[in-house]
């Protein structure tokens, strides 16, 4: 059977159906965004894994190494943020081909450190292997947080809000961009890449950042939302996961969606739908969390986060409301093995 | 520059040179078998990732999926278990390009399962993803130990007697017996392998086991180590490592060394030394300990632990002893870029 036939989650679950978790340490295993582990009376270990390959995960003529270091290591702590917690050390594993030289993995490293000088998480392993082809880099981090401010997926109620940090949609245009530049340098190498204007979204596709700034104003706030997610994978897909793990339904209204106008500004360009790349575009290292509507002022004086919709019992399913009132379905769109 | 010109071990360090630790949870980073991150008042967490590439850690025309991913998991908790500690869970990323199918991520997942239903170890987490060649595996093991049972690679003495389990080079003929097959299969698909008799060194290639038994054994007898290290990169190599970390010399004596009768009849039919794969040939999912001298009788009684030599002062270099009583410097071989 095609793995494409399944679709990503259809086939993570029955990978993992049979994974039942029996050691007492273990406190919650796949599921969340990060496997949650007993430290001590206070406090959880978090652990999250992920996976970047050359082609799929990043494309090498555009991507500075610098760049991809630093953006694998924000990728992947992310997940610790989603659990509301505070990413402490990493290990990353590479596998190199034999066109990398020393000097690029050099500069592949001094992303990695970059990231975890700039976000205070220590480099205490990994692995190195030769690769037959193109570059792979898996990283697992590992967080801590303390018991009574762990957040779950699952901790959403009806009529909680759905709040969104930064804008969506702007890292898939700016790939979007910069995969035109690479069509049209094709064979020319004199012209220049056509991208002044668009610095943003580039920015957002090549220099991700890590929400920490938002988790700690949460916190200074007396915010502890009620179910979060890491949005990275897609806001539609992830608010999907919310609602299935808090067994809700939800409205998104499209008119509150955050979008940069560099967004709709390009995709008048290139004939891409910035609600779309909003929905599913992906590659926006930003979280969705819920909290009760009586902190709705709360959550906007923060700034930078917006409210985009509620939960609303499960029946009701998870919808993208326009601006006329009319409702579209959510649906997920994960990888599909090509 | 390339990376075969500063070998696998340089290539690290300089990689990992600017890694400074600085969270106060962080124990131990880069240098031992794994990580070692602050628990609780009696236990430390240890971490250990790898990454298994198609083509260069495995070759799927000879090694089964559900084989493969047994291994994966034997492989990554071996170098928890030399740290002394206990493998608790486990994260699994994988990329799979279009050739998987579903089934075959099944198998994968069967083996993968098999294992840590066997050793006791969860699956929490890892992540999935589409590859544009190839199987991409990537393993994060997380374990505990008490504060008083762990082991570094660090804690040997001179005069210290060097032990290690099991016997060593089989895997590596095994891999030899399967190359040989395949070659003389290229084009004759109705040939059998002619692998009978080798059964052992196919089982070691194939099958590994985890060495919980010694672990337990070691702790049952009152022996704690005071230097571990894991050898599935080759006796020669983490001899170096052990004796570095150490601050010591050592002696190995060729005739102590365990090496099974099959090796040697493989060896003498397909022109590979013996010796040689038990220094260097790697795949052999076993320990190298340190014991004070004394420990020496109560070490055998164990059963399944050969002492091959021992530590001396540093300035004595690692060597390999002869019967006749010459010396040749050991010098490890860590893995090429191609």
């Amino acid at each position: 059977m095609d793995i494409s036939s399944l679709g990503e989650f259809r086939f993570i679950d029955r990978l993992t159906e049979g994974a039942t978790c029996r050691k007492p340490s273990t406190v919650t295993g796949i599921g969340d965004d990060a496997a949650v582990i007993e430290r001590d009376s206070e406090s959880y270990t978090l652990i999250s894994s992920d996976m970047f390959l050359e082609g799929i995960a990043f494309d090498l003529t555009y991507t500075p190494l610098k760049h991809l270091g630093f953006k694998c290591v924000v990728a992947a702590a992310g997940d610790i943020l989603a659990m509301n917690g505070t990413p402490e050390q990493i290990t990353v594993s590479i596998g190199l081909s034999g066109r990398f030289t020393v000097e690029m993995a050099d500069e592949l490293y001094e992303g990695i450190r970059a990231a975890c000088d700039k976000y205070d998480i220590d480099l205490v392993g990994g692995d190195t292997t030769s690769s037959m082809t193109g570059l792979s880099i898996a990283v697992t981090v590992i967080g801590s947080v303390a018991k009574d401010k762990i957040v779950y997926r699952g901790g959403g109620k009806n009529s909680d809000l759905l709040c969104v940090t930064g804008d969506l949609g702007a890292a898939f245009m700016g790939v979007k961009l910069l995969e035109r530049e690479k069509r049209a340098l094709h064979g020319n190498d004199g012209v220049a890449p056509q991208l002044e204007g668009f610095e943003y979204l580039l920015e957002r596709q090549l220099h991700p950042l890590l929400r920490t700034d938002v988790i700690d104003a949460l916190a200074e706030s007396g915010i502890k939302p009620t179910a979060m997610i890491d949005i990275s994978d897609g806001l539609a897909s992830e608010t999907l996961h919310l609602c299935r793990r808090s067994n809700a339904g939800a409205r998104i209204y499209l008119d509150r969606l955050p979008i940069s106008s560099k967004c709709f500004e390009l995709g008048e360009q290139i004939g891409v739908d910035p609600v779309m790349a909003a929905l599913n575009g992906g590659d926006d290292y930003e979280l969705l969390f819920t909290v009760p509507v009586d902190r709705y002022e709360d959550v906007l004086r923060i700034g930078g986060i917006d409210v985009i919709g509620h939960l609303t019992a499960p029946e009701k399913g998870a919808a993208l409301v326009t601006p006329d009132g009319s409702e579209i379905r959510l649906t997920a769109q994960g990888w599909v093995v090509e």
